[in-house]
């Protein structure tokens, strides 16, 4: 089953279920979900390709219901696109075609969300909804700074993902929260820009609160790297960083947010192959599914 | 070999170890502890059969002693039956012959401590000892509401066992600590009927003390389904909930409930199949040594 | 997205990638295929629910191409229904949903192929099937006779599949490929009824060829539990057998099959989560695709 | 549950299931097994001390019936005393207490089958049977010819397991069937012993039968270490050999020594925890099934 | 601990253990081993960046001596280089830089010896050495016909090895050893070209011997694809196909090829991570150590 | 590849990857560190051996810079030796080579940090170095006690390590950090002795940086059994307990010990295999690169 919006193709052949609740068809939604099935430059464990199926599978062990946000993923219209088609190997024909399935979206008043796949598929969306949104406010969080301009002779490595970014952000606004692994020039360069939102006693939804009150009705675009989490609720995933964040942590930023207007966002580096117990790729749904509401929201 | 206690019989041949310190013989026994090797009906990932044997296996990566309670299993007297011979496929018998061993045990004076098998085998339990205790309070631990009155055309389905406890029990008294997942109609009955035992700051047990106050001397039923545990300390069960609790929040639930009068307890909901490092079973086996302990208790 | 044939749903939401080159609509098909998940009576280690899913994943690291039969599926129609829908726990409400869903096929001109999901289902279908061809032939495939009247007091449990199976076959013409266990009496009632085929040093094809000369032409039903392979090549099964079959005897099987008549088949008893490698999910999907290859001839 | 038999104990307690239609009291019994859970000297890879426990769990998967040996374990009375209690660490102690065991078992007229733990606790049991049959003849299923006099600075190590066993053989008589893994120095002398058993195209029972024929009558101890399989058909052991052999070659062999007396066995060096899908043990339950039919025949 | 020899760097640091008997400096070595740990391409199953180092690891639960070519690694001096240093993402700097590492060792008189990674980088390897021997012949065991000119938009797709080798081999000499799967194009492509080397009786050995036979000391390049072996011996690689070769088979063939004059060899496909139990590791191993004894030979 | 430091043997042959920034020769370095790969001992779940190069594999996963320590790996000269060459077997030489190992690093001015292995190689660390430091003071991070005089008839079992650690520490002064697990004996003479330092609602190290005040400026040997954090931070171990602590909690211990002078350290009792996951190699490599860290400080 072939999915083409005018430019680029989806499919759903190959990839697993959709994800709890989604629908197939475009009437009536507001938010478009796909999956980047795509891990070429991953140094140190790949598998990430395997994140969008394993999300859309794991959903189904959840409710529709989120009791924290007080929604229903029944009461939102949004629709499942399947797996962007991207050619293997080098990561730059497949930003191209993230960045052109993002406009087409965009054109058709879907807001996107993206499942990776690892990190680098993020300045694709970045660079799409920037041209829309030239206010464009970015907010990562993430265990690693990713600022690296090059990394093992490759620009768009996951591991200069942000760097990337920033690239293609007029605004260069960016709020990493929480970061805690990088070189000490990462963190310089951080520490001067004042990019990182910081945890209060462990806890990192405080700050960001108040870093982005003077924002409020800025357009924002949230990418999450799953290894945002502590390795021992996310052992999914490809470069886990001990001294992370949990369920909680996440759930008090979703609190922050829903008073913002979220436009775009993706959630990445979910490696599934990587835990067999599959507890990261239930994380992972159950953050897609606050994703799902934070985008829902008219703020 | 087996074990025939009238009408029902156990068997320890297929099963496993037995419980770390248990005797296999009745005498001067307060408690009696079986297995039920049950998952018919589980909806996500099957594998609860294996829970009781894995619990008893682990077990003797303990110590007999516990720092907290200050108690040894050494000096408590519980027999170990081993597993509940019973049919696969529909749950109904399974439940009766739950209910049948339950009632067996009360009359040689034994408090019933069972080993799941998936959740519905509760409802059978219930209904023997709220017969015997018809002012028997009930105490949930648990991710999920599990009170749909049907679920995929079974209304003995795991998410259904405290609807199914609810219709046994005279007094409808349940206490349903800091449950997180459910759909919204179970949400509103929660809160209609005032069933939730909230957690303060992430602390469950604050709550309960509160609540359970008025109720001192009145006999408990405590059904512990180890998904309320977060998914990063019990990979191993078959519907994960992010968000869950750690054992420093079971040790201070169990600090209250020792001032309390348990008079039977299951543990229910284990797929060890699911956790290929084991800690899900360690930590079941840890929570059955402390639900031995309580039940031990005089109060 | 639901998928309805008069009586009976079918469901792709929750289910995993559709066949490798199937159809999702019935124009010209001339095979329908689709899955039962369930396992509710599986007594030693259950999760061939996940069976019918894990196949269509694994389709896609084959070709399409055939050497040995030389059929290529681009050239064959031939529809993926998707999983049916179905409740766990008790056996005979499924064995009743296959039964009317094989019986909507074959008024609809399309030849049923089922991903199982446990080896008793395979009655629904055998008594759908027989209902148009009284004088259907059942082949066998097996690592086990499966000849129980009873077990662990179920009548319907996967032990007893092909004693149901001759319930209703009229002809009661089974011919079990091989069977290497089981106890001393079905032993002797399959002496006694001449229905085990031998293997000739080791090979299994000679034989069949031999009995089946006489029925050319004859409808034939062929039931493959994927345990008759040695546990070697498909160890994702409950119970495994050593000293099964390879995937060059199930080739020579197909070679003697291709000249016969074909009406049904199913292929059952993958349990994926027991074997991490996926081996055994692509040894299934490729004799899904030999399967789907012999239903589409006409003989 | 302990069981002393004069000098040595057994336990039951955190071993698993007694063996698939064991008794467990002695009246009557020929045989007596029990296990040695040690993997002290390992060098690869440890993990044997599992064995013995999951191959009496994986018994459980089979039938009490062998069609090919025409033998049923229901008809066969044989006592399970469970593991042998042995310290870890250095293997002197436990090969002493090995033969110790033994020494009881025969003398209460039970001919014992050893359930391993590694190769090395093989020359208790010899060193004990050899006592009482003189001219015992030692019968060597392996990969590795295991003939060094130290490895890594340890004479007892389970690469020397059958120089030690030699070291306490009066009549020296060893056949070792089909080794395919040593030293060149290993090679050399067992080329100028006329110790190997030589596979004929692929089959190691041919020339078995041969050289055993001089000896009909003689008593017979056979080790069977399961790294003789090969690594596809027994992943579970700590130094797997490509190139071993498979069910039907252990078959044909156990037809040979159906024609013989079969004194004494052991079954050595699974090592369960590498083996995640459990055909490992599931082919040595199998062995053992055999075996146990092996030393009830009356030759 | 890096190694650089003009052109391109090899490092240890993070790569495991250097290969059972080799050594670390130059000194009268003859064979030149290296790893090249890239996965860029790989469509269905990544991980064999990791294969370099499993092998090296799973050496040393072999022995240096092999029975069957009565050769000792001990006797053969060869060099571990390490892991070419290498950027992930796009394949063509890569295989460059395998041309390059290869040119370099022919030139300091050193046979290379390949570790893969993906089958893609042999391409590199072919073209270095058929620019000093233009009448190189190409040997390839694998699964896959890998002739495709382009897959998923990728010219050099590990599925169109063998396309691009051709490319760069003079003599278009090539041999495929029992290739197993293919499209139908791919299988008419090899018809036309007679370049299908048929199993008889599914013994692989007999007719390469045949169609070698004219080519007696010419040179021969050999790549070495793992999922030519069957799953069952090799389920740790990336695209599995049943029905494939045992140990013996591999046996035989280097029988075969002991009589001819191998210049250089690779083996690629290990994906170590699919396969938890290690068999896939021991077995490449092995053949490596046959690798290494036949670029010994002087013929 | 072999290092020969006067009296003992290291070897890097098969050993994995050198730890992350480390040096291979000895020039400038202040930190030696080795690894020692015995599991001989282990009661529960062996594996250990495989922990100093699961470690060392780890560590590339990490930056060698740490934000919090504000050092970076990079300007720390600190040797990687291998692992130590040990028999496997019985503890007594494996700890007498340890000692050994650790004088000649002292001998040499390098400070030894050593990988396990199991914890009763800690004793022969200790006693070395107390021999040159008589006022050193012992700090344990442990879940369990480890004070038995005897268990399973071993002497130097790793549940016997801090008593033999005792046996040979002049001082007698030990401080057990927020010990979890014992019997009631072990807690009894840890409660006499005033060894426990508590934790401070869930915060260990608020009462050690109290209890060590008084003792800036004295010799510290700091042994981290890596079961002190919680199983779900580090399952691959052999005894996990729940209630343990994480990264934070081991953190805000580095901040105390930062002001004090460690002279020596191990982190023991990894056991990689039981992850598949490798979150517990990761956490394992970070605590070590803090401890490279401390080792490197000049206080």
């Amino acid at each position: 089953m072939k999915c083409k919006i005018s430019h680029v193709n989806f499919s759903f052949n190959q990839e697993g279920a959709i994800f709890m609740g989604a629908k197939r068809s475009n009437e009536d939604c507001k938010i478009g979900l796909f999956g980047v099935p795509f891990d070429g430059t991953t140094s140190f464990r790949p598998g990430t390709r395997f994140g969008p199926s394993a999300i859309r599978e794991a959903s189904y062990g959840l409710e529709t219901f989120c009791p924290q946000l007080e929604a229903d993923l029944e009461n939102i219209n949004f629709l499942d696109l399947g797996a962007l088609e991207i050619p293997h190997g080098a990561p730059e024909p497949v930003i191209s075609l993230v960045k052109e399935a993002t406009s087409d979206l965009i054109l058709r008043k879907l807001k996107p969300l993206i499942l990776g796949g690892e990190h680098s598929i993020s300045s694709g969306a970045v660079a799409s909804i920037a041209t829309n949104f030239p206010d464009l406010i970015l907010i990562q969080l993430d265990a690693h700074a990713d600022l690296r301009s090059e990394w093992q002779g490759n620009q768009h490595s996951h591991a200069c993902a942000m760097r990337r970014c920033l690239d293609v952000l007029p605004s260069r606004k960016i709020f990493q929260v929480a970061i805690r692994s990088g070189t000490a020039e990462e963190f310089q360069e951080i520490k001067k820009n004042n990019w990182l939102v910081n945890h209060h006693r462990g806890h990192p939804a405080f700050e960001l609160e108040k870093v982005l009150n003077p924002h409020k009705g800025k357009p924002i675009y949230l990418t999450v790297d799953l290894d945002w989490f502590d390795p021992s609720v996310m052992p999914g995933t490809g470069t886990p960083e001990p001294g992370g964040f949990f369920w909680e942590d996440f759930r008090s930023i979703t609190d922050v947010l829903k008073k913002h207007k979220i436009v775009g966002a993706d959630i990445v580096e979910l490696s599934p192959q990587l835990d067999s117990s599959g507890i990261s790729s239930i994380i992972a749904a159950k953050a897609t599914r606050s994703l799902l509401m934070l985008l829902n929201m008219e703020n």
